[in-house]
Formats: C-alpha cells, structure tokens, sequence
C-alpha cells in the first residue's frame, strides 16, 4: 500500500504545485516533510499541476518511498495528518490520509475534479480578499449573476474545449466531459464552480474570464456554443488571474 | 463637516489601533493615508482601540485637520474611500466615507458595537483560518454548541461584567449593556456574536474563553450567572488570543 494524502493550501507564495528550478513548490515542501517524518526520501505524485498563485481546498497527492510504490510506517495512519502538518509552513497542510493500493495513481485515476473561481465584486478591495480572490470592481447586478449562470450551463456535456486553453499547450485531446458547471453568489463575492473528468492548461481561468464578458454585456448566454464551437481561443474571454482559482475536491 | 471613514483591516501585522512607541499602528496608517489625501496633517479619532492582532469588518474613524474639529476638502465624499484605500497598505481599507457634524465623537457617540469571536474546531489546522480564528483543536459537538449558546444569553442585559475584565484595568464604571448575545455554527467555525453599549477591557476574549469551558463541560451554562455576580476575574475563562476577535459593527 502507499498514502494518499488530502492537502489544503494558499498557493501565493508559491510557484506553483510542481518542483521548479526556479521558486519554492508546493511538492518541494511536501518531499521535505514526507522525508521528516518517515525518516527516509520519499516520492509525492500530485493529482494535478496547480500554477503559481493557485490555491487548494483538497488537493490529492500520493507518498511512497522514493523509487518504489509503496511504503511502510509503524505511524498510524489516523495521526498522519497532524505528524505532516507540523513539518509543514502555515499555509499548507495535510488534513485526512488514507491507504491506496501500490497500483493507485493520483493523477491517472482521478474520476473528476471541481474547481472553484472566486470573484470579489466591490469597489473598494477587501483586506480578507486580498490574493483569495480576483477583484473585479463593477459590481455584478443579480441580472447579470443569472446570465453568467445560464452561460455556464453551456459548458455541460463533452465538449472540444480548445477555445479555452491555453495557446501552445500539447494535449492528446481537448475533448473534456464538465459534467457540472454553475454561478451564484457568495455574499460579496462572485463564485463560478465547475466539475469536469479533466481540465486542459487554463481551462478555468478562460471560462471565468468568458462568463465576466458575458457579466459586462460583451458577451451574451447564447454565444457560449458558438465560441465552444469556434475552437479559436480568440473567440473566448481572457485568462483570468490565479489568485481567484481554487481546486475544490477530486474524486477518484 | 468632518468626514466618518468605515475600514475593515487584518490586524495581524499591527501593535493594535492606536499610535505605540513601538511599532506600527492602524491610527499611523490611517494618518498618512488623510495626510497624503487631503494635503495637509490630520486629526483621526478611532471608535476603540483594538489590541495587537485583532481584526475589523467595520472599524470607525473620524478625520479632521490637525488641530480642528472640522475637513474641507474638493475631494467628492463618494470618492473618498477608493482614494484613501489607494494610499494604505493592502490589509487595511476604507470602504465607506460620510459627513459627520463637528461635533460628533466617533468613541463617545457609539450606540453600540458588535464583536465577532471565531473558533476553528478542526484537529488539523486550515490555512485559510491561520491568524483569521483561534484554533481548538477538539472539535465542538452540536450539544456542546447548543450549551455555549445557553450560557451566551445570560451575558444579556445591563450587568457588572468585573468577571471578565483584564485586571488592573481602571474605568469609571464596569457595568456594561450587552444587547444580544449568541453562539452559532458558521462550516468549520464556530462564532460567538455579541454586541453591547460598551466593551471592558479584553471582555470578548473573556467571553469567549469562558464559553470554551461551557463547551468542554468545565462550566455549565446555569453558572454563567454565578460568575457574573462573583465580580471576580478568577472565576471566568481563559482570555482568548486576538487573532480570533473581530469588530464587526458600529452603531451610532
């Protein structure tokens, strides 16, 4: 067996889940803490890339020892998350573990992943929002929340999604199944949530960018299946800042 | 006419609202902010004087020239707090701006100010509750949750609340009006919400720490009354770290 370990963290301060040569990762200070507390190298396989600034509120990673597929600790699986977490920074932590059989892989047998993107509508910047959420700052009318939630819907089904990924990134295929995709508010802030078997190289940020042009009227509901269609990344909103994007939950 | 600023600041990085030999002040901020604004040194007058690391949703200050009771200034009232903001550091801003008559106060006039106390009751600690909630790490069941709501009501009403003063505090008069007081469950916090005239010094914290002991079983709620009328600081709770109390309104 190896660990797989739920994670929740800020990602500002970081460039990004995977080791860079270049900044401090996410992954680098889960191998350093998996090293503390097992007493030996270990391998962290991640459920996903999150990029510089991204946040998590569970975020799946596997531990085993480093060049294996498993691994072997007298420490009981239930005080894992508390151990980890105290060779941790405050901004990250591991709060559930939980045994997998060697075969498990985090990122290939991941079933679904929700993500959620947060915008923060006030005028005025909020100190408790700051690098939680992207400001935006018009505010958005329950009107336009309603045209932004059925804009959304249009996300729903399989789908090419080229239109909203990244240009230059190499993908097999850019065919995703969102098999949920809504907005509503949050008190002051703005939330787009999205539930897909896969998401392509900026896939979230470009559909929160597309629904903001349909929040502001540059764009309406019904255009989503033509710029679906289009496949032309000119077609959709822009990429919108990290600092609003949360991956929410994975289900393997 | 001088101007009545509503601010909501994380207070983590300040000594506490008001101006200390030693380090850095929301007041100071604030004064350099107006002084930067208006062009010319300023008097701004706070609503309390939150201690070191506590937080505000909405904080009141007044502004006036230095040396006077009263601001002129060509700058539009609705545009004041998006420029004052523009001159603070990120975790602080002004959100609202509004003409007050000379003569107001904005520590003396207060009607009634609401404190919010959070607890996060998970084992693990969540990155996004570090600094922003105190951290029990036992969780509070629903019937320990229901108890510390029955011992919050008997904090309302015009009482002596010398129980839960720092000692060595010097006032007049330790007789407060506390207006509404409850304990609720907000996802993985739980807050205790109570309002008053006037707060002694370090009262919430007190509160709040004695409520721990209601919801741990050390006190029962029917005590509450017992405690207040003891007058003695001894028979009251713990006081809670800062980082779990926020301001949360002001009435005047």
């Amino acid at each position: 067996m190896k660990i797989l370990l739920k994670i929740a963290y800020i990602g500002t301060a970081y460039c990004g889940y995977q080791v860079q040569p270049n900044g401090i990762s996410i992954q680098q200070k889960l191998n350093e803490a998996a090293k503390a507390l097992f007493g030996f190298p270990c391998d962290i396989v991640g459920c996903s890339r999150t990029d510089s600034g991204v946040h998590a509120k569970e975020f799946c990673a596997t531990v085993a020892k480093k060049g294996t597929d498993s691994l072997e600790t007298s420490i009981p699986l239930s005080r894992i998350p508390l151990a980890m977490s105290a060779y941790l920074p405050q901004d990250i932590c591991v709060f559930a573990a939980e045994s997998v059989p060697n075969d498990f892989h985090a990122r290939y047998d991941v079933k679904e992943k929700e993500y959620i993107y947060r915008f923060f509508d006030r005028a005025v910047r909020d100190p408790f929002e700051v690098e939680r959420s992207c400001h935006v700052p018009r505010t958005i009318s329950d009107e336009a929340l309603l045209r932004m939630n059925r804009a959304a819907k249009y996300f729903c089904g399989s789908h090419d999604f080229s239109a909203f990924m990244a240009q230059g990134s190499k993908v097999k295929s850019t065919v995703r199944n969102v098999t949920r995709a809504e907005v509503y508010r949050d008190g002051n802030a703005v939330i787009f949530r999205v539930s897909a078997d896969g998401f392509l190289y900026n896939m979230v940020r470009i559909m929160a960018g597309t629904l903001l042009d349909v929040a502001y009227g540059k764009l309406c509901p019904e255009d989503m299946t033509k710029v679906i269609e289009s496949r032309d990344r000119t077609r959709a909103g822009s990429t919108m800042p990290a600092c609003g994007l949360y991956l929410n939950r994975v289900i393997y």
